[in-house]
């Protein structure tokens, strides 16, 4: 590589990282010159790279300017909740966007739905059908409070990936992953009770909550390395907190995975201050890096974590076969299972174990993966080039959940309300607020087929946030970003 | 018929009504015929029919004596629980039963299972293997929260019969009865509070209002006309209570219809006081009277009446599907709903829509009904032969449940542990309390197939029972059952 190619790289670098934002001006010729220890024509040469490739656009007598949009735009700043419990609000907002993803011609952008539609999935069909005509009385009948055995065999199979070493007994089938967390967080706490949460967090986890009448406070949280343990620890040194609720890997809506050096610390942290952990793993299975990550459940000695997960985003949500490994919780678990539900469906069960016995999971799995993360690169290229600049976006590491951002005024209430017209639904960010913080925030799923009509829709809400971003100054948002970036150095 | 036939079949029907118990002496020749005006040898001709009837036995220079167990044992009488909120307990023996449900071994008398083995049920096989072949992407999907509109529309239509008008989106579809009652339940009332129940009370019910903190109070109820009205009066005028939860039509386990006027009252009594009624109508399909009973719902004018109800008695538990018509608890219901278990399973849902769509539902619940009569008289018959007197035994004029009541000093629990050598399962009386009351008392399941080896069963709970009471004087509950006899009038 010449110095002129390498002092390009470097520089198209800076602005993938959003060093230099959309429009900012470069250093000049000399500058740069000076500081890299080159030759004018050098900086020049590379300058002329760069022009080509789109990324920056000469101004007469200016300099050069970074061309809008063509830096990578940041992510998300760490997260400033309020810091002190707080009852949960939203309901109705949240009952809008669930009542509308049965709505046929909307656009689910913001919907939680995975890709059913994929081929690898198609042994699924075969295995209901077969079950059905074979009549397994099994699948009319009460089933054992714990779940069908066959299921919780391969459950316990599955989780050796995170980690976990489990036996089918340690597990209890529910019905997906809401009757795993609506359980475990009654079988840790009682109402009135203080449960730490990520913020933002999944708006169902906070509705149950809000349910069952349980204070939240919300903890800072980096979109690159999860939960603020820092924040959390002086959260729990002033609070009662009874339990943490965390979705340590792919997280929604922020699609990070925590390190594991940080997963061992938030359990240290919960075994010093003596409190349970609820740890949501409904897309770890979903990470783009292989092998999967580390559970905090494999970690766990003395059973204070509560692993709560489900098929519905690797495999399909309609099936509702989740399950919750309660550890120490194992008998009110039972007991919460039994008066919510009394058993889950069997029938569904027996399928997804079937599937799993058969081999068909871990290709499908494998087919899931890199479908969303290709979908990820092509989602991603579209909001560079149809949002505005301005903007932060999440760089997930799995699922399919993409978190942007928009400047502090924006309301993204509002964006819904006039892309209804549209036929298209994005998550308003308020919902994963127990307090109504992040309405300038939305969370865009990609799991949706890459077609010209997606890309369509996304052009159509890049230019409607275009349009009222126009109303709302984009400095405050570069500033808190920058803050935001520090904060994390 | 001759003056000698008709007195026989008086007398006979006296023994029957359980006027004259097994064991007891007969009036005398000459008291008979001065009663009813007829000579002496038309009473010794009765007698000498009755006699060969084996209804009868002479017993020398003593007179005529009942046959033991050939008298109809008398029905249970009104039962007697503390009268002020209790707080629920007996969970363990409850997780036992439910536990031991799935053992192939042991002889489940004592489950809440129906009969899925009826012809007339085959075609939802043929349908969920149809919808598989289909590939209908419904199927995979979250569905909407109030659960599949055709579905829906089907239980609207079915709920006519019991005199309700319905539209599909007064009805929220659940995870079986148990999700509906669970979400009912916590939408009238909040921990520590207060709520009426019949007493005896089905177990899951219970073991609900134990699970979210609620304190019960036990109301008097009649095993052939329900809840004591009186008794509720009394408890509402001294007791903050909230709601009152029943299962007015085919009650478990005491088997009554409540008669209309008493439902009309209790609706009444509901507005006066202003408090909500839960009606549990899980085995209201399977009246043996035709039409119907109507539900307290169908009487319903301002939206007070939570109806809940499922599949599972009249099709299969196995698919978990039930639902709730919560009135003006609506909102409340739904987002219990959605924090429970989000949406309800979409292939079950589907499946029992095209069930009843396809005209297969009202074929299968005459066949049902006809089968469960049918297995009443089989185990009704069993139950006089094999087991001592001194017994009392519920009248069920639907479902598949039978109450048995034995003196006061009686033990089911032990009787239950003897029964475990012989792979036998009943349950004991006491999950039907919040106090383990009814210790005395067992319930019987009839759906089970009636062959040699439920007859046997029979026969080895029956001498069970008979062993056990040589050690507990089966007087106290003679007298007690008078007694009973007489309150009801
Ligand atoms: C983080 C998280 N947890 C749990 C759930 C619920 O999963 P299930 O559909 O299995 O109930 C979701 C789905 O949206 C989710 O995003
Ligand atoms: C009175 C009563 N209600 C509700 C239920 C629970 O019904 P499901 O299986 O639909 O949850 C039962 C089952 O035992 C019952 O007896």
């Amino acid at each position: 590589m010449t110095r002129y190619q390498h002092l390009a790289t470097l520089l198209a670098q800076r602005i993938e990282q959003g060093l230099y934002q959309g429009g900012e001006r470069l250093p000049s010729v000399r500058s740069l010159s000076a500081e890299h220890g080159v030759s004018i024509s050098t900086v020049q040469q590379a300058y002329h790279l760069l022009e080509e490739k789109q990324l920056i656009t000469p101004q007469p007598r200016s300099g050069y300017f970074v061309t809008p949009c063509k830096s990578k735009p940041p992510v998300p700043p760490i997260t400033r909740p309020a810091q002190r419990p707080v009852e949960v609000t939203q309901w109705e907002s949240v009952l809008e966007l669930i009542n509308s993803r049965l709505d046929e011609d909307t656009l689910q952008l913001g919907s939680g739905t995975p890709d059913t539609s994929q081929p690898t999935i198609k042994p699924l069909w075969k295995i209901i059908s077969r079950l059905a005509q074979k009549q397994d009385p099994r699948m009319l009948n009460y089933d054992n409070i714990y779940g069908v055995p066959a299921l919780r065999e391969q459950v316990a199979r599955m989780a050796i990936d995170s980690g976990c070493q489990l036996s089918p007994d340690d597990i209890v089938i529910t019905t997906g992953c809401h009757e795993a967390l609506s359980v475990s967080i009654r079988a840790v706490c009682q109402p009135g009770d203080i449960i730490a949460v990520e913020s933002p967090t999944f708006h169902g986890t906070m509705q149950t909550l809000r349910g069952f009448g349980i204070k939240v406070i919300e903890i800072p949280t980096d979109s690159v390395t999860g939960i603020s343990l820092e924040a959390l620890e002086l959260a729990l040194e002033q609070w009662p907190i009874k339990a943490v609720i965390v979705v340590p890997n792919c997280n929604n809506p922020l699609g990070f995975i925590m390190p594991d050096a940080r997963k061992r610390a938030l359990l240290s942290m919960a075994q010093c201050f003596d409190i349970a952990i609820i740890e949501d793993d409904v897309y770890g299975e979903l990470a783009y890096e292989y092998p999967r990550p580390l559970s905090i459940k494999s970690m766990d000695e003395d059973g204070r974590v509560l692993l709560c997960s489900s098929v519905s985003k690797v495999l399909a949500p309609g099936l509702r076969v989740g399950w919750v490994a309660p550890g120490r919780y194992l008998n009110r678990v039972l007991h919460l299972k039994y008066i919510g539900t009394g058993s889950t469906a069997t029938q569904t069960q027996l399928a997804v174990a079937e599937f799993i016995r058969q081999g068909h999971y871990q290709p499908h799995l494998r087919k899931m993966r890199m479908h969303y993360q290709r979908n990820l690169d092509i989602f991603t290229h579209w909001v560079r080039h149809y949002f505005p600049c301005g903007i932060c976006v999440s760089r997930p590491q799995g699922g399919f959940m993409m978190w942007i951002e928009l400047p502090e005024a924006f309301d993204a209430m509002r964006l819904n309300r006039e892309l209804r017209e549209s036929h298209i639904q994005i998550s308003v960010g308020s919902l994963f607020s127990a307090s109504g913080k992040y309405r300038n925030c939305l969370r865009l799923n990609y799991s949706l087929a890459v077609t010209a009509q997606t890309e369509r829709a996304l052009a159509i809400v890049g230019a409607a946030v275009e349009r009222a971003m126009v109303c709302c100054p984009p400095s405050a948002s570069v500033a808190e970003v920058e803050g935001g970036a520090s904060l994390k150095g």
